[in-house]
């Protein structure tokens, strides 16, 4: 393990950290409220250390997978641990546990909260919170061009898979090209929402965290009644649209501004992810539309729409509560959390593209049994797919499953319902927020003992980091090395030299 | 396709049938109920379709994975579309659907029932529903021996899976040989649960059908309370003690009685079996003694077993509601319910072994991560678990997932609470008869749609038969040269040709 380049990068992180955090302070100064000085000192001592780590460049890069992995599970968990604190400084949140979970839910794009009324936070908590959605959402991207890459055949070859067709990666040579794109449609499309929002009326300071919270498809209000609160067709369904649109493989947008909207519209994810969507919002609206809708058809649908929106973009905002909707449509939304947006874009959950793997992959095993002496080939935009991508998409889903049921268990000690236990974890791994149950749109995260707090933040950052990152930090063989490192310089054990 | 083969195999399956419901027609006659005629008349047609089908050998005895496969599933479907019939005749079910879904139950091993008052049946119609269970139990045995070794490599592999170490087919040559082995130990081990238990007291003919159930791995009770009925904790005990015993796999017996007990406790998935039940038993006696048996360790403990060993062997009866037990009981349960029994048992669910490999498979791609190149192995009982093997329980795994997921969304249109329809699919597709809520201990099936019902008993079937035989069954392709063969015969279609 080359600990001195983790340290150096983490150091970086700790800079940009820094630097982010001065946009509460600004916020706070503007709208004269004290707790920005607890900003200001958190970014003060965050520079400092970040400015240690990074005076002298490690010589020695070479990097490999898990150190990329460790790295990046680090930064994310480090980015929590530290964002928290202003929190507990300013008495806003003052439960170091409840601050970093609500962190962890920031960065992670999640969007559950353990606060009962965030319309009593102060503007820069408010801020902060939707802010670290925004860097989030820009940190799933960084991760996607700079760490995927590092991981040479194995895991590029499962972000071939996530961005089937057109991959980030051959769209451009270089990375610092794909990183400009990437992030120049990030940005546009989040300023092009914030404008259509205040168009609609919406005051700036909404639009802009509602922006920040769909652009990364986190899901922090400011409101209690989150995007309910704004009583509009209009502004709805400006976030409606944008909840999808960053659901949307970034990919399919360079296409289209490189004038190939054919090769866009070929790609068999990003059908699916249309097909499932329209099934999925025709079901619900059919469901509610006689009894929480009667004779309001459009209504009917336009809620319906903004929950798949909301759930399969995986960012959590709520127009109404659809934990009082009926049983089929509750259903669908639980199983949707599952499935997820589109590989390539902000959002989180399994991605479609894995779903739409490991369905063909299955049936491919049935038809093997009727024509032994077939040719059986996963494909996908009508190329086969390698057989490391299937293996670790297979993988990934065996652990999203074991990580599931497990936290699930461990989170029924608290001895809630099963309904609440099932989608408090489903939410939080999968990164959409709202559950169902006692987490449902009008519930929150505060009733949950620590040590479930604990469970569901780990699952949050796992889940964001698509498992392998957190998982490869907590196994005890990345640090076998370290160990042997710590042994030799403190114990002078020569035997384990 | 071989048809007249798989008809032929059929004929015979009937055959046996009509043999079968001979015995209900005893004991009929025996309690002197009129109801017998309708299992006579049954059994009187049942022979005459059967007779017509096997009166000639078909010459082309060539049979592959899919003729296996289909035979089977057809066996399976057809035992329950004609062993419903005689519910219906003497109006004890009036409507067939509910009489299938008994039946199906039954054939199945799983033991839910569309019943409200068992104790309200005629002797003839208990005995045939728990002997149901009973040939059930002999078929999955029958299904390990003779159609698992027609599919050669593929399938055969993962009947290796099932069985690690001394895997049955291994264990002796010959296919009769191995037939006789496991018969001769499940004859003997009903026959020693009947002797307990009347020995404890219980009536010869609660005894027989308590043992019939257990040794299918069934559930049905002749009685409302099920095994609470009977107050007494050495019958209590005794079925705890056979419902894990039948959930053990029977090459451990085959072992011990050959004198080589070190090999058997050598077997890995005995010692995850052992393993999970203790932890399983410790987590729930814990759980459920302060708040349902205060100051009572033992009846804690002697619960906890019982709905431990019922859900782990899938077997499904119950001494005392769990349904009402705290979150952390429930959720295990819950959970235990898709890890099911070894393999080579008569248990259901996903298996012990399957389990294992899932999660050995997936720690190694976290392994992998971290030294990539390092040689990574699927091992169980020492020894490399074939590429053909591990792939095979993957694809079972996700196919179980998808339909799991399918037919909850399918029964929620039912619009029951989402642990009733969560559990009532897990309880089905696993084989198990009971789950929470509304299908708890002490529920049962009848509220279902008759949409529902046939979910159920699709689930019932596929989960029995592993998936792969039923799904083969309903495969397009497989019906693909037989849809061709009727256009030549009937169409008169020159170009199909």
């Amino acid at each position: 393990m080359n600990y001195r380049m983790i340290l150096y990068l983490l150091g970086w992180v700790l800079n940009i950290q820094s630097v982010c955090l001065m946009l509460p302070v600004v916020v706070g100064v503007f709208y004269g409220e004290a707790q920005w000085k607890a900003y200001a000192v958190v970014a003060a001592v965050s520079l400092v250390f970040g400015v240690l780590l990074t005076l002298k460049k490690p010589k020695r890069n070479v990097f490999f997978v898990r150190e990329g992995f460790v790295t990046v599970a680090l930064a994310w968990l480090g980015l929590s641990l530290d964002g928290a604190v202003p929190f507990v400084l300013t008495g806003e949140i003052p439960s170091y546990i409840d601050a970093l979970f609500e962190m962890a839910s920031g960065y992670s794009t999640t969007g559950a909260s353990i606060l009962t009324n965030v319309e009593a936070l102060s503007h820069c908590a408010l801020f902060w919170r939707s802010f670290s959605h925004w860097i989030g959402g820009m940190g799933v991207l960084v991760f996607l061009i700079a760490i995927v890459p590092l991981t040479g055949g194995h895991i590029m070859s499962l972000m071939k898979a996530e961005s089937p067709g057109p991959s980030v990666e051959k769209l451009v040579p270089r990375v610092r090209q794909t990183a400009v794109i990437l992030y120049s449609i990030y940005i546009s499309l989040t300023i092009l929402e914030a404008m259509l929002l205040l168009a609609g009326g919406m005051p700036w300071f909404d639009s802009i965290t509602t922006a920040f919270g769909t652009a990364g498809t986190g899901g922090f209000s400011i409101r209690n009644a989150s995007i309910g609160y704004y009583n509009s067709y209009y502004l709805q369904g400006v976030v409606t649209v944008f909840m999808f649109l960053f659901g949307t493989n970034f990919s399919i947008y360079y296409l289209l501004l490189a004038k190939k909207p054919k090769q866009a519209l070929k790609s068999e994810e990003l059908r699916w992810y249309l097909g499932i969507l329209t099934v999925a919002i025709a079901v619900i609206t059919w469901n509610i539309y006689k009894i929480h809708y009667p004779g309001r058809l459009f209504d009917a649908f336009h809620n319906a729409a903004f929950a798949v929106g909301t759930v399969m973009s995986t960012t959590g905002f709520a127009i109404s509560d659809f934990n009082e909707w009926p049983q089929v449509s509750r259903y669908l939304l639980f199983i949707l959390m599952f499935c997820g947006a589109m590989a390539g874009s902000t959002g989180g959950g399994m991605k479609v593209s894995r779903l739409i793997l490991l369905i063909k992959r299955s049936l491919q095993e049935i038809l093997s049994l009727v024509h032994p002496r077939g040719v059986n080939l996963v494909k996908l935009d009508k190329k086969k797919v390698s057989d490391d991508v299937v293996k670790s998409t297979v993988s990934y889903f065996i652990l999203l499953m074991l990580l599931y049921v497990f936290s699930v268990f461990l989170i029924s000690f608290d001895e809630f319902d099963m309904t609440t236990s099932l989608t408090a974890v489903a939410a939080t791994i999968n990164n959409i927020g709202p559950g169902l149950g006692l987490v449902g749109p009008r519930g929150n995260y505060s009733m949950f003992s620590p040590l479930s707090k604990i469970v569901l933040i780990f699952d949050m950052l796992a889940g964001r980091l698509e498992l392998f990152p957190i998982l490869v930090l907590f196994a005890p063989q990345t640090w076998k090395g370290g160990l042997n490192v710590i042994k030799r310089r403190f114990l002078w054990s020569k035997k384990s030299m």
